[in-house]
């Protein structure tokens, strides 16, 4: 079964076993991270302790020796969920052994009742659910269901005893947090989406109904104000009731899929419509270009509207996992591409962006501008700084290595849908879909070098007695595509482009989406990057990064704060390489820095710099880089 | 005797007996600090228990019913720093009645080895010194001997033994922390300053040689590494080492000032020199136009290099207050009237700006750009958020309120110094001044409406027999500037303006600065105000505010991002105020941001809006605000 399963909805997903990556830039990067990424979790997990407190819960031997963060038991529950969507992917025999080892000791660590927590609730320890602002108990729990529901979903007649360990754990908050229990919710959703999809696998409705009881009490200020406001925690405003995503970025996120999973089942319009509003709002004022959110270092929240800087993003990984999250389920639920954009725009320019090449060091913050160049983290030590410049094998708070880990291992399950009518696809990689329409199997292999190449190719290999529907996915930023079928183009405008006929295999539909680099100016409220441009290419995000720059100007310029661009030479692909046209500017030193108007600073000779994508960036060393780059005058 | 006496220097400060300042802008806010702020302060540290703690120390009662914060002690100290500058300026009785209790209630909680500290050191507490990253016990201490030095300044002969009660802790502090003693420092900067000073005051050296000793020490990693990295605590590079100022903003002043202190004492020139490169580099790059520091938010911090956003300026209040320390010292040190420019610029647009008109209300982070109408803090409630947008009674963490408190209670001693060659003016006040200069009595009175009118003249009430200088400020914004001396006008540069004469009472020296509303831009490396011109008029930097906006566009505008400013109109005076042309601007809205260059949005027709002095915004309620405006079609 696939990542998300709604009982109703205008698209039905496809499991793992229906769609394959079979190469490419999302097939690179899944291999990365079978092969070192996973194996990388691991060894932190088990060098700084967090596997191990669960061994010593079993024995007894807590509080003494637990290490770790309140949360550190998620982040096995989340290497547990990549692992069972890779298995799930390629059947793995040593991944699999690795699983259930992991597993068995999840298991021996869980109380009679079903509790399962290794920071609370023993002698020495603060009591279970004493502290729902901060102890992420519920939250912990939640990535818990998550790993068993990715197994059930994937290996539904294992006997390794995860879903029964999930199941009791689950129970156990029905019957605490349920009517006359404890009228209160986690500090940070998660439990909520991670209940409703226990319910889809396990048909037990008591997991929906306490999703939903989750979902209706956050916003009526049960828990505690804090510094940063109840908003941090999105217990400002009920969540029918919200009208813009704010406060922490990824709790915002967890909370509104686990909020679409409750309107889906319950068939609550007025939930979703609202929830549809406020991914609108969200997306018209508090993204970055790269789909990443959170202005905010503090609290690693929303900022205001129109609060974007770049020096200061957070774009913190696990919040565009948290979007992927809500959009894809709004996708399923909706219908409309602009979820599917949303999606993209994550994957090529955070998801891609996070792990390094070799998959074994993380950006957990994702930063549009870099004034310094960063530090290397330490070779094997733990780093402090989530906002760390450069990308670290591992942070004191590690969410975001096992959240890229689990996003990859499912990756596939975002590519295409179905419905009665037909097969949509919504993300463009070298693939094999072999599913069903209508009852009747259906058999595609998607050719492309996107996003380098422009051009999809579907390559029909079933035969269809009846007509189906193919949809394509035309993202927002391809003005000019075109679809060829037959050999005969027609223009396809940004949406949705259809092809409906019984297809034969051998049937070839071509969209060729102009990934020609382009100029991309902000709305004139985001402060923050007045006067400046940046430029993408098909999905993807590019930046300046200072190396090149060095190289570019032979050594004369070496900041990317020194340069303007001339936005009067349009972007251009030279050698492979998309280059823009700049200048040297060099304001004077002064000791005051604001003074009366002056002219626009002078500017040397013009030259010609690359750009890299975004998420190559930072992969030659620490450098200086900007994804906005100011214009000459500005 | 003066706020900080070096016992060398280019100039001589002035004491509290010298310098009145008689009325004007700082007078009325002198007289609102003496009449209300001074008792708001102690209501609330009696309300928030943080003066009981002192009482439940000295009854053995600790530690259950401790409340406030760690560093709670030190608002406890600073008010009575605050009391001792102001029974200095005026004698008022009460206020010697209220600060001999206060003193009365510390010096009981006082342990036998001098040890004074509310939070450590008692069964149940943490023990002493065990937490040097957080704990605050020397910051605490800085500030208590800061409040003895105020007294034993003012009050020489007082028997409230208050600055006996710092000696021992002082003595205590040489003794834990000498050669062979605790080798680290404290994770808030402030003992050091403290120690000088106290060293100055005593006579005894030394404290001066253990606040050298803590100077030296920092900045070679004797505290623990951080999230935010050493640097939050200036435990990164060594100060003599440092080219700029960096981490938490308060800390970074206060640890400057006393490494001033250190260095003026010890003849140390390298290290002088080093701390005015660090100043130098500060106000080139990372300083407000306000004169505030501090763009993080997250750590109280700089940010790197022209970091400097508008709308989450952190430029807390007590960052300014240290940074006129750092300055004022320098200034007597070095004598350069930049370092008096600065410190009108924070005293007039952060200073004045942090406490309500009535005196009891305060803003603690000072904001450039308000997005959102801020909410008011709840009547007499205490505000959980620094940030807060609106000025609030008092705060869990109220650093600010008492900072104020006594910057305004001993405000006239920046007014003015002298030399052996004659007397410089820093800062333009009504104001009596008599004091000698070489021997010789000089008197002075000082008129003028400045900041509203730019004349201020210099009334001399005191024969001469020999020739002395009259020096005067001229600041760096006073392009056009004039000196009047018997009627004859002469051009006065920015810089200092001298006139040598031996001067007779009834002689007048006038300086006309030039406070028309001016234009300014800021630096382009400002990446988060491109395209945008502030207004200032003198040494006040002023705002839009919408309460303004609504009235002058009735009605069609109340958002001060819905309008773009004509850079072709310069400010104008009118009925009083300073009035700017704009027009509306309203750019589509739009599912994506982020899209091809367009077009400036359209404007509407232009309209005159009036400014405010940013010093008085959100005295009318809750509204938006930006004190830099982007231009028609930036």
């Amino acid at each position: 079964m696939s990542l998300v399963v709604p009982s109703t909805g205008r698209l039905r997903p496809l499991s793992l076993a229906e769609v394959t990556i079979t190469g490419g830039f999302w097939g690179r990067r899944q291999r990365v991270n079978a092969s070192a990424t996973l194996a990388h979790i691991e060894q932190w997990l088990e060098r700084e302790g967090w596997l191990a407190n669960f061994d010593l819960a079993a024995a007894g031997a807590l509080p003494e020796g637990r290490r770790g963060r309140e949360f550190s038991d998620s982040e096995v529950y989340k290497y547990l969920e990549a692992l069972a969507w890779e298995i799930g992917r390629t059947g793995d025999a040593a991944l699999e052994e690795r699983f259930r080892k992991v597993v068995a000791r999840v298991a021996a660590a869980q109380e009679p009742d079903g509790y399962l927590n290794t920071k609370f609730g023993r002698p020495g320890q603060a009591p279970r659910w004493s502290d729902l602002e901060w102890g992420h108990e519920l939250y912990c729990i939640g990535h818990l269901l998550q790993a068993a529901v990715a197994r059930a979903r994937t290996r539904p007649d294992a006997d390794d005893g995860l879903v029964e360990v999930a199941r009791c754990a689950a129970d156990l908050v029905c019957s605490v947090f349920g009517p006359g229990g404890i009228e209160s919710v986690c500090g940070h959703a998660e439990i909520e989406p991670a209940l409703v999809e226990f319910a889809r696998v396990t048909g037990d409705e008591r997991y929906l109904d306490q999703a939903a009881l989750f979902v209706e009490r956050r916003g009526r200020g049960v828990l505690r104000d804090i510094e940063f406001g109840r908003a941090y925690y999105q217990d400002d405003v009920p969540v029918r009731e919200a009208r813009v995503l704010r406060g922490h970025a990824v709790r915002a996120g967890y909370l509104s899929a686990g909020a679409v999973d409750v309107a889906v089942e319950r068939g609550d319009e007025e939930l979703l419509a609202a929830l549809v509003a406020q991914w609108d709002a969200t997306v018209a004022r508090r993204t970055y270009l790269t789909g990443g959110v959170g202005s905010h270092h503090q609290d690693e929240a929303f900022g205001d509207d129109w609060v974007l800087p770049p020096d200061r993003a957070y774009s913190e990984t696990c919040a565009s996992v948290a979007s992927i999250m809500f959009s894809w389920r709004l996708l399923l639920a909706d219908g409309a591409p602009r979820f599917a954009d949303l999606i993209e725009r994550n994957l090529f320019n955070v998801v891609a962006t996070s792990p390094s090449a070799e998959g074994t060091a993380f950006f957990y913050a994702n930063t549009l501008h870099q004034r310094r160049p960063g530090t290397l983290a330490v070779e094997g030590e733990i780093s402090p700084r989530a906002s760390s410049s450069l990308r670290a094998p591992w942070f004191e708070v590690s969410c975001c290595p096992p959240n890229v880990a689990r996003t990859l291992a499912g990756l596939a399950a975002y590519v295409a849908t179905v419905d009665d009518e037909g097969l949509q696809l919504h993300q463009y990689a070298p693939a094999e879909i072999r599913t069903t329409v209508a009852g009747a199997p259906v058999a595609l292999d998607v050719e492309t070098g996107y996003p380098r190449d422009g051009v999809v190719r579907v390559h029909v290999r079933s035969d269809a007695a009846a007509p189906w529907t193919l949809s394509l996915r035309v993202p927002a930023w391809a003005d000019g595509a075109r679809l060829v079928v037959d050999g005969a183009a027609e223009p396809a405008a940004p949406g949705t482009v259809r092809v409906r006929r019984a297809f034969r295999a051998g049937d070839v539909v071509e969209l060729h989406l102009p990934v020609a680099p382009r100029f991309t100016a902000p709305d004139p409220r985001i402060d923050a990057v007045r006067g400046c441009l940046a430029v993408e290419r098909g999905p993807e995000v590019l930046c300046l990064e200072s190396v090149d720059l060095a190289a570019a100007s032979g050594g004369a310029v070496d900041d990317v704060g020194d340069v303007r661009l001339d936005p009067g030479i349009a972007p251009r692909e030279q050698d492979g390489r998309v280059v823009v046209r700049v200048r040297r500017s060099a304001p004077p030193d002064r000791a005051w820095p604001y003074g009366a108007p002056a002219p626009d600073p002078a500017t040397d000779a013009a030259f010609d710099v690359p750009l890299v994508p975004y998420h190559d960036w930072a992969e030659r060393g620490p450098s200086t880089m900007r994804v906005w780059l100011p214009v000459v005058g500005a």
